[in-house]
């Protein structure tokens, strides 16, 4: 049983930098598969005829959120007002701001569209709807609302056949200041399905709370324009999204080893990567320490519920190939990371400084720890030269 | 059962910031908790006659590394090159690097100490060992080096009565470019201690390690100046500390509700929090949402191991006292934190906007996700003005 000597740092060249010369840990963006992934969403989308409205909580990155520009997907969804504010800054005009809005916090959105953004909110709330009309009059801003309903995640969200979402639709109409922009859900609880068939049927109920709540609205004389829904699996495996105007998806475009195995992607799909390289080998222990730890990974442990755990991460080579037998960090500290190997010598195959990329258990998580992606293309370049940097924000 | 109502976010003032006007998520460090905690590990390193290196892996604060200054605090011990980077260009002039260096990292050392500072390095190999002689006679530099015992913990380090204990040391000790400065060992696994029996049996096998390994390497005649120990448990907590030089410790500065649990410190000691504001109300399901998710807490899970599991957070008042009952936060998503409440009329005493204190599990985790602490004192000021604000980095 061998491995194949893993690659060591090699010296700098000018003008070419590679995973072999990068400081690690650091990350690692394949844009050729990230490419792939937005392509199997579009389509996606195109079957359902629905428009996608990319979450970029995940990427966090201007360069990323460019690459889905077109008719098809009129704007992004964000997680944070951070986020909002450096989309906004960067030119993008349509953000639905995809957490439940409070009181505090719309300031924040008033000024960002003193800037010509529009940011879209979510409420489940019928104080805050009630908050939010007397704010755009007091602030002379107009606010676009949409009531969020819960599809059986049961984490935020107004049930859909609930009497409130009537109340919060005709709070929110009624304001000459305020835009009624229609409802929207979110099934988080597809993360829980482990078939494509639990998927599907996850999936209708998603459309049917969003759907209902919409229709039930619309009986009462109010348009109900946005009919919004998404999760990375729900949006792909969907048979059918009648009635429902747009997805959001986030996490499908980057893939990580747990979203592989909840069947959103493939392990061949993965396009992040956490490079790092071998710091030390404990022969009589049975593993290799590296140096990504807990801060470099996350301590994220989502594969723990799954087929196979691999515990803070899945370690492949310098090319992305994951290694067989599996290689996976089982424990982390704060900076070092611990790989087990089942037999002292298949350390041998990894010197002190050979370089690895880990795949992240959930890659929200691991990528929230990087100011930029090194960007590699594995299909235009050999991919392992870094072809572009781009950086990612992190905060609120 | 009532909680008493949680403060809402004021207007703000000229002048004056607080805990009711800060935007949140953010990062709360009370002064006067981190100086009475600093107090207490300087008292405990007087009582054992070694002298207090801090690790500021957890603070990298600038700010709070001055608060050791001192002839009882030499210099400091850093977890990344990043860090060294950081307190080197603050003006730190005694750095110790207490992760395992590697060849690759070496130039780095090298630029920093050509700036001013001394970087000591750790080793545990003695392929490692050859490549700093090598290195530091190409580079024109002189590197300072520790030997890296294993007391138990199991992660890295060389066995203290390991013939590579000598090899590494005659390697060190005869290359003309490298000092050869001692042993260090850290005791990791004093976190799985859960009496002050446990830990007092931790700290002797962490001093009997590096004692026995310092001996054998001064028995063939080698000098071996430090004899560094030191984890947060076991720097407390020591009977005594005879043959030791000094004690690296990190966490202790802080606390977190895991340490609490483990006789680091009490809940009164958490310097520490996480400002959130209440985003959502679910009373069929008895809860309420924050804003602080797992970006902001972190997935650290410490707390399911000990005595009282507050999931990924305990909550607090807006002044830092627990609730009693007690909240925590149950579930999180990116950026939504799940409190239950075990009645619905709980509900009643948080009004969505209203702010509270979140302890978190693994201060050092959940510290990483932020670019500054806002800074307020429990005892000079009213504890909730930010009387300061400190700058801390984040990355490799
Ligand atoms: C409201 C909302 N919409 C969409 C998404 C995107 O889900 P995914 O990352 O599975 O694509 C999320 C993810 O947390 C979300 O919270
Ligand atoms: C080598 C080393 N020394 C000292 C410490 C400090 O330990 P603590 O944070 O328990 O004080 C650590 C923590 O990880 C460490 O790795």
């Amino acid at each position: 049983m061998t491995y194949g000597s893993a690659r060591m740092k090699e010296p700098n060249v000018p003008n070419r930098k590679t995973l072999l010369t990068l400081p690690t840990p650091c990350l690692v963006l394949d844009r050729a598969k990230l490419r792939r992934n937005i392509a199997r969403m579009k389509a996606a989308c195109a079957r359902t005829g629905v428009k996608l409205r990319p979450h970029l909580k995940t990427a966090k990155s201007i360069e990323v959120a460019r690459l889905f520009d077109g008719p098809d997907s009129p704007g992004i969804a964000v997680s944070t007002l951070l986020e909002a504010e450096y989309f906004a800054s960067n030119g993008i005009r349509d953000i639905q701001y995809a957490v439940g809005i409070t009181p505090d916090k719309l300031d924040r959105v008033a000024a960002i569209q003193r800037e010509g953004a529009r940011v879209t909110l979510i409420t489940d709330d019928l104080g805050t709807a009630q908050a939010i009309c007397r704010h755009a009059t007091e602030a002379n801003a107009v606010f676009h609302v949409q009531i969020e309903i819960d599809c059986g995640e049961r984490r935020s969200g107004v049930e859909p056949d609930s009497p409130l979402v009537l109340e919060i639709a005709r709070t929110l109409a009624g304001d000459e200041n305020v835009v009624f922009d229609g409802v929207m859900t979110h099934a988080g609880h597809s993360y829980g399905c482990r078939s494509l068939k639990e998927i599907e049927a996850v999936a209708e109920a998603e459309r049917l709370a969003v759907v209902t709540a919409a229709e039930r609205i619309r009986a009462t004389g109010i348009p109900c324009p946005t009919v919004s829904v998404g999760s990375s699996p729900t949006a792909l495996h969907a048979r059918h999204l009648e009635g429902v105007t747009e997805t959001r998806a986030g996490v499908f475009m980057f893939g990580d080893v747990f979203q592989a195995q909840i069947l959103t992607c493939d392990l061949e799909d993965l396009a992040v990567s956490v490079l790092t390289e071998v710091t030390g080998h404990r022969a009589d222990l049975r593993h290799m320490t590296v140096d990504a730890g807990a801060l470099a990974m996350s301590k994220d442990r989502s594969t723990e519920n799954v087929s196979n755990d691999v515990g803070f991460g899945l370690a492949a080579d310098i090319d992305g190939s994951v290694y067989s037998p599996q290689l996976t960090i089982a424990r982390v500290y704060q900076e070092h990371g611990l790989i087990p190997v089942a037999l002292p010598h298949a350390l041998d195959d990894f010197t002190i400084g050979s370089r690895l990329r880990i795949y992240p258990n959930h890659v929200c998580m691991t990528a929230s720890m990087y100011p930029r992606y090194f960007v590699v293309d594995s299909e235009e370049s050999d991919g392992i030269e870094v072809v572009e940097e781009w950086k990612r924000i992190s905060g609120w």
